[in-house]
């Protein structure tokens, strides 16, 4: 069973409203957006990420006879609910950002019009891929902004929350522009660059480190990246500049060494000291071991000489924001605008585009949030992704949507470039939208 | 493809160790231990995992040809690799703490012993699954230990970390003492009890709240749960009240109502009220929305009338501690006990027990780390759970599993109970253990 594709990966909500639907025949079109109600601490801006992911799982929706089975025993489904999950499709239309690009709270990034028993039973689902990849690609466009053009490498599967985490979070930093992952079927699935090094337990392994480096270069010639800080990193440092010289003899180039504990920044001097003294100025520097963009930042301020980093669990669990106050809200139903207004979770109703407005400078200037019907200057962000079940566009490929979001990033100005939050971005709510809310809480 | 079976979720550098292990025929047995380091922010104890899924996983471990096509076109395997993985079969041991113990810092839960290229293939989807069923586990039963016996209910799948994420958190959850879970598929897959009332969606897309409540009723006649929150609480409660009657004449009981939003106390209060003023004391509240064992706590203290309570987010991404500083550690390598001495992350060596001995009030007193033949005073914690890559008995039930951590949290002193960290637990590393550490450092 591959959970990733089970239509029952959702809340039993979703079965016993479809069943109350399909008992009062209420089949009418229900129009539902995805979005952000404010941005997690110390973020400014967010990327759309995920898409993919949304459209594919659209595509392939169905129940399987073994899942109509197990729901059927439970006793507590209608026949009519298992009859209408038997030939289960998703026949609607998605509009959407496509993934990379930048956007703020209040702007939709996906918008689903469909019967209301299929919009909202796919609700769960959307959220858990949009949630997950939007939260990633905007933490990792971050440390991607501070690390000035060093290589960022994934290294998070082990502390992923499970196996989809790990590879969607590989996905989603590689858009997000890092140079690539550790997590292999990451490289086999979505064709990312591939990096690995060695464990400490490889060294340990051997009688001494001099031996385990030798033996690691003849069995990856091409590859070779030593880790120096198993026992003493500066000593290994040492033991890499002697032998460096009789493998190059043997026609193996050392790439460069990787440090994973201790004060980065310190080592990396004294490391690139050793290096350079002792004739081996090619060599690179990685550095690995509980990296943030908080930290990335200080070790590229402090000019550390670090080539490259790997970043690990901070990111792959979003460690300081691990969720997004996301919501997937019913906008209209029969042709009818609504919206929720519970204390503190109120939502703007209707079908919405965003337009956004740069400066002359090509900065961003503002946003403006309005009705799907209304035009207004600049250029609208939310484009039809899929009408009647069927995908208008072939998946764009990675290096499309990384392409997508650099440019999107050198549109930021400077202060939302900051790590800490700053005077928000202005996305304004058109009159258009004001005046459709006006009228909907009228009716109520 | 489903990404949680496959043998390369994993680092690249398990692949190109593996290589060089292979190359030099270095296959002698590596011992590896799974351990925390420290205890996440306000911990004070955690909940062992997880293992099943290990243990499957080590069962079902191959590689399928077209991973191996792949591996292969990459060209950056040698052709003995590949033969190695085309008949990869685990055939280790595996001795582990059952899943419900409870443990602390240092102390091994999970240990593997196979050759070393096999041993080490396996850490990173090891470490994956361990960390984080044992992180939501060790959270999930901080909330059933402050929710003193009001259930809980898992209602976090929108926002996990993916499928895999979601699935696990419900069975980690159910395993610490939840009541059940949203997710259908977790119903399905592990015979969780599931639970779901309906969505704001749905009180939206009806022309009023009684006509929503009405319909849901007849469509749910066994599981009616109200929820009452759209537009204005307490209006709503009054509709209910003038509802059920009319309901109960038709034979459908309404079991209760569900508050999402709002000071949660504040409406429970009102609501209960209106509820017992209307004649409908049986009636249930269930509160939920961004709740976590801190607010469970407060609302329990307030004496809220509240039954029982649903959880999401916060739970499942285990939001105040979204990762363990866990480890995969080489302990012995060839007979010959090893450790790590990095800065910051030394370990003790050598193949491990603990034994934890009680006090005479049936209390936790002391957990005691020693090396594996050391016979200590107390239970011994690790057992053995595979021999030469086969289960020594099936997987035990959720409900036994239930059992035996409802039975350990009983054994937890009051202060160990509190959210926020005391004095630590005291476990105590063994003369024999200090010895050995003592006798590995000296010959390296």
């Amino acid at each position: 069973m591959n959970p990733s594709t089970s239509a029952l990966l959702t809340d039993l909500y979703q079965l016993t409203m479809l069943q109350a639907y399909l008992d009062r025949e209420m089949n009418e079109e229900a129009v539902f957006e995805f979005f952000l109600r404010r941005l997690p601490p110390n973020r400014q801006f967010l990327i759309a990420a995920g898409l993919e992911q949304v459209l594919t799982f659209l595509c392939d929706l169905h129940v399987t006879s073994e899942e109509l089975s197990w729901l059927e025993q439970t006793g507590r489904f209608s026949p009519g609910l298992l009859r209408y999950l038997e030939t289960l499709r998703f026949t609607g239309d998605v509009d959407a950002m496509p993934e990379g690009t930048l956007f703020f709270p209040n702007e939709p990034i996906l918008r689903v019009a469909a019967p209301i028993p299929l919009a909202q039973l796919v609700e769960t689902r959307i959220m858990n891929l949009l949630n997950f990849q939007t939260m990633i690609a905007s933490k990792a466009a971050r440390s991607v902004l501070v690390a000035e053009g060093k290589p960022i490498i994934d290294f998070g599967l082990r502390r992923a929350h499970g196996a989809e985490a790990g590879l969607l979070a590989a996905r989603s930093s590689y858009l997000a522009g890092f140079a690539g992952t550790a997590t292999v079927l990451a490289g086999m699935q979505y064709g990312i660059p591939i990096y690995g090094t060695m464990a400490h337990s490889f060294v340990q392994a051997h009688k001494d480190e001099v031996a385990a480096f030798e033996h690691f270069a003849h069995a990856q010639p091409d590859n070779v990246v030593l880790l120096i800080d198993t026992y003493d990193t500066e000593a290994a440092a040492h033991r890499v500049v002697a032998l460096a010289p009789e493998l190059k003899k043997k026609g193996i180039l050392v790439k460069g060494v990787r440090l994973d504990s201790g004060d980065l920044a310190d080592h990396a001097r004294k490391v690139r000291r050793i290096l350079d003294e002792g004739g081996f100025r090619e060599a690179q520097i990685l550095a690995s071991g509980n990296l943030d963009e908080y930290r990335l930042q200080v070790l590229v301020a402090s000019g550390a000489p670090i080539d490259s980093f790997a970043v690990g669990t901070a990111m792959t669990t979003s460690a300081d924001a691990p969720s997004l106050d996301c919501a997937y809200k019913l906008q209209e139903y029969a042709g009818r605008p609504c919206r929720k207004r519970s204390e503190g979770k109120a939502t703007w109703p209707g079908r919405k585009q965003v337009y956004r407005r740069l400066a002359a400078t090509g900065l961003l200037a503002q946003d403006i949030v309005t009705t799907a019907g209304d035009v207004q200057e600049g250029e609208p962000l939310l484009q039809s992704m899929m009408k009647a079940g069927r995908r208008l566009a072939p998946s764009p490929p990675l290096q499309e949507i990384r392409d997508h979001l650099t440019a999107h990033l050198a549109q930021l100005p400077d202060h939302l470039k900051r790590l800490e939050a700053g005077a928000p971005y202005e996305v304004r709510i058109s009159q258009a939208l004001q005046a459709l809310a006006g009228r909907v809480d009228q009716c109520l």
